[in-house]
C-alpha cells in the first residue's frame, strides 16, 4: 500500500468485502429499506431484560449471520474490529466475548464502522491478516437513555434531532476475492467548529464530512463525478444540506450523486424521525443491507462511503463544551 | 510483515519507538518512579474546572511534549491512535481535537496504549505511514466518578481495589530509526471467566493476560526467559499473583522476570493503594517514563509488554454481568 497526498492510503492488492449482514429494530423494519436487511426485529428488547443486553444480542447475532453467510470458518478469521456508542463500547465487548477471535476495540462514535473497515484494509493489504471481521451496533433506547433523557420521561424532540438506528451491521473483508474492493481509505481529522447543540449532531459533524470528502478528492485528484454515489453516514437532512452547500462553495458539485444513510433509512413522510437516522448502525445497516447488494448487483460500481461521528458525551455537553466531529472515508469499487 | 502461529504478527522492518513522554498527577509524583516522568502535577485539576477537562489537558500536553522531544514536526505525523477510559473516549477526542492529525479512536480499556502501538506497528511496517502518534490517559477522580462512586461520598475502598493512575503516556513510533524496535505483536482475545466483582479488576483481567502471554510464547516458540522482563499493565498485586501462579500450572516459570506496572508505580508501604495502580495511564506512564528509558540505556534489551483491559462499565455491573478482560502484547527489543 502507499500513502497518497495528505491523508489517503491506496492499496496494492485491494481487499474484498466478502460478505455483509444486518439486523434492525422494528422502526427500521417499517422503513423503505426493510427488505434488504437479513432480519427485522419485532420489538426493541428481543427477549432480553435491558436495552443494553438487547443491543449486545443484536451485534452478536449479526456477526453470527455474516460468518454463516460468508462460508468462512470463524477460526479462519484473524482479527475482529468492532465498537459502538455505549459507554466503554460494551455492546461490542459483551456481544462478541464468546467469539474467540483476537479483538481490536474501536471508537469513532458513528464513524466506527468505516474506521473498522479502514483498519481492516491496512491489515489485509499488509499481509497481517487473511480475513477480518468488522462490526458495529447502536440502539435507539440505549442511546437516548445514555446521551439524552430516559424514554420514560417522554421528552419532546426538537426538529433538528435525529433518530438513533436500532441494529447492527457487520462485514467480512478478505485479502483475496472478486470484489467489491476497498481501493482507498481517507482517515479523517477531528474537526470542531464550535457547535454546542447536542440535538443537532448533523450540523456538528458536517464540517468533518466536508473536510474528509475534499481531502479524499484532492489526494486522489478525483472529481465527485468519479463516484456513482457519495454516501455519508448519519448527517440527516440538515447535515446533508450543509455538506452539499459547503461543497459547492468550495467548487465541488455533489448535488446529483450524494446521499446520506440517515436520510434514506426512514420514510420522511410516514415515519417521524425529524432530521433522519443516526447512530453507528445507520451506515452499518444501510451499507451492509442495501449498498453492498447494489455493488454486488453492479447497480453501483464506485462508491465513496463517508462515516461521520460526533466525539462527544453527556458530560461534555453539560460542561459547556462544543461537539468535535470526525469522518472517515473509504472508496469501494467493482 | 507476516502472521505467525495463532495470533502473532512479526515485522519485516520493525518500527522504532522514537520518543515517549509522560505527565502524572500528584500521587504518582510521590511514588518511586517520579523522577522518570516528564512532568509531575501538583494537583488533580491543573487549573481546569472539572476532572474531565483536566484529563484532556494532561493528554494534550503529553502529546505536545512527545512531539517536541521527538524533533518530528506535527505535520510529519501521519496518523494518531488514542483512547481512554472516559465515556466515548472524550479525554482523547477533546484533548487532541486541535492536533490536526488524522485520528483513529481506540478503545481497549486499560489495554488501549498497547492496542494503539499494535495498530501503529502494522501501519508502519505496511508503509501506510512513516510516523505515528500513540497516546492514552486516565484520571483517578474522573474514573472513580464514572465507574464507582463520587469521591465526595467518601466510600471505603475494599482491599482488592486498585488506584487509577492520573496521567498520560504518549509515544511516537517511526518506520525507520535505531530502536528500540517493536518486533512482534500479539493482539488478544476477549476472555471472560465470570468474575463479577467490579472492585477486583486484577482478578478479572488476569486470565486474559495469561492467555495472551502463553499464545505469544507458543506462536514464536519462545520461553519466558527470552525476555529480560515481562511487564503487564495494571493487574496489581492480586492479578500479578494470579498470573504468576496460573502460568506455573501451565508450565511457564515467570517468577524471576515478571513485573506489573500497577505494582511498581506506587509504594506499597507508604502509599495506600490497596492492590496497586490501574488505568490506561498505568502502563502508559510507566512504559513511557520508566521502561522506555531502561531500553534506551540498554539496562533492558528485550521486553514483552502486556497491557490488560477490563471491558466493562457501571451499567453492566449493575445489570449483573461479569467482567470480560482483554490483553494485547508487544515485544520490544534493542
Amino acid at each position: 500500500m502507499k500513502r497518497i497526498g495528505k491523508q489517503t492510503i491506496s492499496f496494492d492488492s485491494p481487499p474484498t468485502i466478502l460478505e455483509t449482514a444486518s439486523i434492525v429494530g422494528p422502526k427500521e423494519a417499517q422503513g423503505p429499506l426493510a427488505k434488504y436487511f437479513d432480519q427485522c426485529l419485532e420489538d426493541e428488547f428481543w427477549g432480553e431484560k435491558t436495552w443494553e443486553k438487547a443491543e449486545s444480542k443484536i451485534i452478536k447475532e449479526t456477526v453470527n449471520t455474516v460468518i454463516s453467510k460468508s462460508g468462512i470458518a470463524a477460526s479462519d478469521i484473524d482479527y475482529c474490529f468492532a465498537g459502538d456508542l455505549l459507554n466503554q463500547c460494551i455492546s461490542s465487548s459483551f456481544g462478541l466475548r464468546e467469539l474467540n477471535i483476537p479483538f481490536f476495540g474501536v471508537f469513532g462514535a458513528c464513524s466506527t464502522f468505516v474506521e473498522s473497515l479502514c483498519l481492516a484494509s491496512v491489515f489485509l493489504d499488509g499481509k497481517a491478516a487473511s480475513n477480518v471481521l468488522c462490526a458495529t451496533s447502536s440502539h435507539f433506547c440505549s442511546a437516548e437513555k445514555q446521551f439524552r433523557f430516559p424514554l420514560e420521561l417522554g421528552n419532546q424532540r426538537p426538529p433538528t434531532s435525529q433518530w438513533t438506528v436500532t441494529g447492527s451491521g457487520a462485514a467480512i473483508v478478505s485479502a483475496s476475492g472478486k470484489g467489491p474492493y476497498i481501493t482507498a481509505i481517507t482517515p479523517g481529522k477531528i474537526v470542531d467548529m464550535g457547535i454546542k447543540d447536542a440535538n443537532n449532531m448533523g450540523a456538528a459533524m458536517a464540517p468533518a464530512a466536508l473536510d474528509t470528502l475534499i481531502t479524499h478528492l484532492q489526494d486522489l485528484d478525483r472529481k465527485p463525478s468519479y463516484y456513482d454515489m457519495i454516501i455519508s453516514g448519519d448527517l440527516g437532512y440538515i447535515g446533508k444540506e450543509i455538506v452539499t452547500e459547503l461543497a459547492e462553495t468550495k467548487g465541488y458539485n455533489i448535488k446529483n450523486n450524494y446521499e446520506d444513510c440517515g436520510v434514506i433509512i426512514f420514510d420522511k413522510e410516514k415515519q417521524d424521525t425529524h432530521s433522519g437516522g443516526s447512530g453507528c448502525a445507520c451506515i452499518g445497516t444501510t451499507f451492509s443491507g442495501y449498498f453492498f447488494k447494489q455493488l454486488r448487483n453492479r447497480k453501483l460500481n464506485r462508491i465513496l462511503l463517508i462515516a461521520t461521528g460526533a466525539l462527544t458525551n453527556a458530560t461534555t455537553s453539560q460542561q459547556g463544551e462544543s461537539i468535535p466531529g470526525i469522518a472517515h472515508a473509504i472508496a469501494i469499487e467493482n
